[in-house]
């Protein structure tokens, strides 16, 4: 089968296709015949050496969906022929997190999903939504969960309430998505006005150009009536943190992403105290987030925003698009 | 002033028109002209005489909108042309209820709002969302709470949950409204084709008509894939206990509501042991519940379902309406 | 190996001493030498053929603690020389409750503890606290998460809060041990001021005898205060649902643990629904249940009450203690 | 009556006994003959002028316990004999913050307590826990109730769980006692090995010495099994923040409480990201959280670490023992 190696350090350039053998089926796995993988900024990292693994080739990537093509002995979960998704964390099924159940990530300390085949226990898969193709379902492991977790897992919540989202890359569309469909009032940001229109299109309540505004902050204020937004997804970039925090009222909460540019200096504990403000890592999620996003996915028939789909020989192309940062939305690989 | 006075155990031909002294105004009060009222079960129990108030006369109904039209000098919540609605409990701001919190309501132990002008403490009133009219707020505080409480208060939940609703009353329409905007699926039933019709137009995912199917708990959960539901807004009706409790999945919740039917039997302790389902009462909620839920439908634009607005000189026919069953959503009266 | 059989319907004569082959060792399991079973209300309803069992002969007893002897080439969990005990759904280990996690239970579905030794996954075994012997560890699978599930995991609670214990039966001990030690205030009620003395030795902040008060619930009123209780740890009893429900302060909650007795009665919807009460199923609890009790249990130095330890030999006079309600606290039996 | 003042920017010098007019009694309001006060290091940050407040005399001090000697016409919930303490912020009664609310606090925006008599309205006062001296009273209102919140009321937690506190000052102080009666698993610093004894006595489980150990989050972590604890109550101090992080468990959470010396440095975000933590401010607290720490400190009778209580005259005293850190919990002033 083929597989692609990402080799720590080389960049983009060192992403190489090759073959290699089908790993053995046990009795509790299930195997995978991949369809499509979708790109995060962690791939990038990957590749750029900035992620903390060794420098021996890994197989890269983290979400992919495909169709189940075995199963060994004991596998009661799932049968030949079902559409299914990688949960990221293939040890993390649900509850808190803890060091045990988030050794292993795709793509990263486990070999990852740009490859024709994947093995992987059965408690590592879950269902697509029926309503998806195979490049919009392989956009709900990593980002969609992210979004999930940190609109919806991290302390009680309210329809209704105000959330700010900055930018337009795979998480903060998927939290477009999803705070809009789950009732939420939602705010985003964007250096582009064609990006704001289509936020806008995709529910975005108000919409705040940060190169015209660069004390972008307050733009947040006057949209929310001066009270200030319950919840940022803050997906990093140079000088957001300190912004982020005076959007928030009283109570109000940083869900705390990372991305592309990385986080830009630290978090002001004063900041935090007065109005009793918190703040919260967001590592990616469960299994079980994984599930309960495609319930709601399918339920109301959102459609993950899929920028480009790329073939699978041209994976060093997705990943360049990817860094170049013209997206809205998923940057996806299409295999075989 | 005007005012109506119901007499209980007089029925609806006990309810007259009367002159009333205009209440005096302290320092923290607000005084309201209300512009309309709605109608909830609970106003037929008080003038038939089954909701524990004594042999007199009270001015009746607790659902009003209005406009501010003076203020005691110690009020800083409200200013001369606000637009506001009263809260059930004028006492129970927020938080869990206790008996001090819920000794006082709004037509019952405390003079009601189907009057010209009301005057209660700062504490008691809420803005009104500013698309809705009079008639459409005045839906808002004991049944848009209800539903609200019902769905959103008790215990975590998660967009993409199911929930079932029971029949077209005022509560569980604006449950059907609130759910579907909170991105829960719903499944609703009713006696009527007709109603279920307007029950999907307004965002119902599966409806069941009980007549046709009075198995109808099998009908919900054939509609949820064999899983059942995460919560049912149970409102009351024969027969309805021991059916809602089986759509429920195991962990569910049995939102106890109460209405015009009343409860008919008991739930079995082991119906919710297995499974460990869960059953909690709703005593309508606090003012902090009625600021969210008209945050929320001014964030959705959600607009009450109000079926007739009758003349303040036809309360009585209103009460008769409600009485019927014909109804579909809330009956209100105007003010003046 | 030695193990006991209990033919359903047949009562404690029909618990029969056998020999059994030694169960096969998977990868992923665990064998471990038993040393010490306690017994539930459960077993006596296994024995008497009320549990929902078929007819044939089952390996009885869910609760047991011994020494891992063996472990499957894929445990990482667990190593020789290990003390756990097993879980109660061997397959729940963690999260809500499903039908899946839960199809299965030691000593029902599947084969109990009441074996020189069980074979079960990695992932449904717990080390026991220090400090327990192996007849106290025993105690906590199913009446110590019962106990811990009922009073810590559903639903918000505070330090200082005031808790209802029924009886002195294994369950109630329990609860009344954690309430106590996770700062509770605590009522407990027995027929037998001997056994009344025993409870306030252990932690009981009040104690009502409800023989000499039959009126039990207008005493845990005097001795709250007048407030009320904040939950009802009910275990089930002749006509003790509508007064663990009149004991409950607005907002409360009744824990529906069940019992030797059984409910007698139901639940009144209209009695939840005024004050907002509620009531909800306690279907023992997860595999991480036991984990965090064990820590709490190990963190407090809490030792289980043990009635009576009887030989292995003497298993039917250890369920004939049980079912004389005699006992204070667990039975246990010791194995080999 | 008998007043103090304080100057802000004047420093401790600053302080000035003075006499006052009695303030006047409306008609919600109680006036309270205070009997004793106790300090907080907000109180040093007053006099400094370090607390944004104007360069206008306040009467200072948040924290007093007393006796009703006058209630007004409207008053319902305390009569004249009552003993109360006054609530931190007098106009947030529950709930979540908001500016409203916490626009008002005792000793900064409003008059505080270090007078003969205080008048507040009914709202703002809670009844002292019966076995308490009036200094011990004192001590709930803002280092009780912050203790409290950052322990009990921001997120989920499980008896069992472990605490690290950090040093021997009030909240801290408050923080063992209430940690340890709840039931979680306690570790503290302190630079002083009697300190740590003391600490040791009051149910600290592991004690480690911050100047023996400069790497202090290593001991914590050994103490703890390597695997960290549930939650920090960080009270601020030079370096502590990484440290802090550092020995939270995945998903544990960082109470920001603010002290003496000030935060120093920032939190970084990808140490949050990494492990699911969270950090969250602690604003002081609610009235409710005052009833309900009262409750508590009644129910398991625990007495606050009052370190000395000095008189009316010797204010100043009193202020430079809390400023030179000698103190071992509360210090506290007696009025009249």
């Amino acid at each position: 089968m083929k597989i692609y190696t990402a080799h720590p350090g080389h960049h983009i350039e060192g992403l190489a296709r090759r073959d290699a053998e089908r790993p053995p089926l046990g009795p509790r796995d299930v195997r995978v015949r991949m369809r499509a993988v979708t790109l995060n900024y962690r791939d990038l990292m990957v590749v750029s050496g900035n992620y903390g693994l060794g420098s021996d080739p890994v197989v890269p990537v983290s979400d992919g969906a495909g169709e189940v093509i075995a199963v060994g002995d004991d596998v009661q979960r799932f049968a030949v022929g079902d559409r299914v998704m990688g949960s990221f964390f293939p040890d993390w099924t649900e509850g808190e997190p803890d060091a045990w159940k988030t050794k292993a990530a795709l793509g990263g300390s486990r070999p990852g999903v740009l490859a024709e085949e994947v093995v992987l226990d059965q408690d590592a898969w879950v269902r697509t939504p029926a309503h998806l193709n195979f490049a919009e379902a392989a956009a709900l492991p990593c980002a969609g969960v992210t979004a999930w977790n940190a609109l919806f897992e991290s302390g009680p919540w309210r329809p209704g309430e105000r959330v700010l989202l900055l930018g337009t890359g795979g998480v903060s569309i998927w939290a477009l998505q999803l705070a809009h469909a789950g009732g939420l009032e939602t705010v985003i940001t964007s250096s582009s006005d064609a990006k704001l229109e289509r936020a806008r299109a995709l529910g975005a309540d108000h919409v705040v150009n940060y190169l015209s505004h660069p004390e972008w902050d307050r733009k947040v204020l006057e949209a929310t009536r001066g009270e200030g937004v319950h919840r940022v997804v803050e997906v990093g970039g140079k000088g957001t943190l300190p912004r982020s925090v005076t959007t928030l009222r009283p109570g109000g909460a940083l869900a705390l992403v990372g991305g592309f540019a990385g986080f830009d200096g630290a978090i002001g504990p004063m900041s935090l105290m007065i109005g009793a403000k918190r703040a919260f890592g967001v590592f990616v999620g469960s299994r079980k987030m994984l599930e309960d996003l495609a319930r709601f996915v399918e339920a109301r028939a959102l459609r993950p925003v899929v920028d480009t789909t790329f073939d699978f020989d041209d994976a060093r192309a997705a990943y360049a698009h990817l860094e170049s940062g013209r997206h809205f939305g998923k940057v996806a690989v299409a295999v075989g």
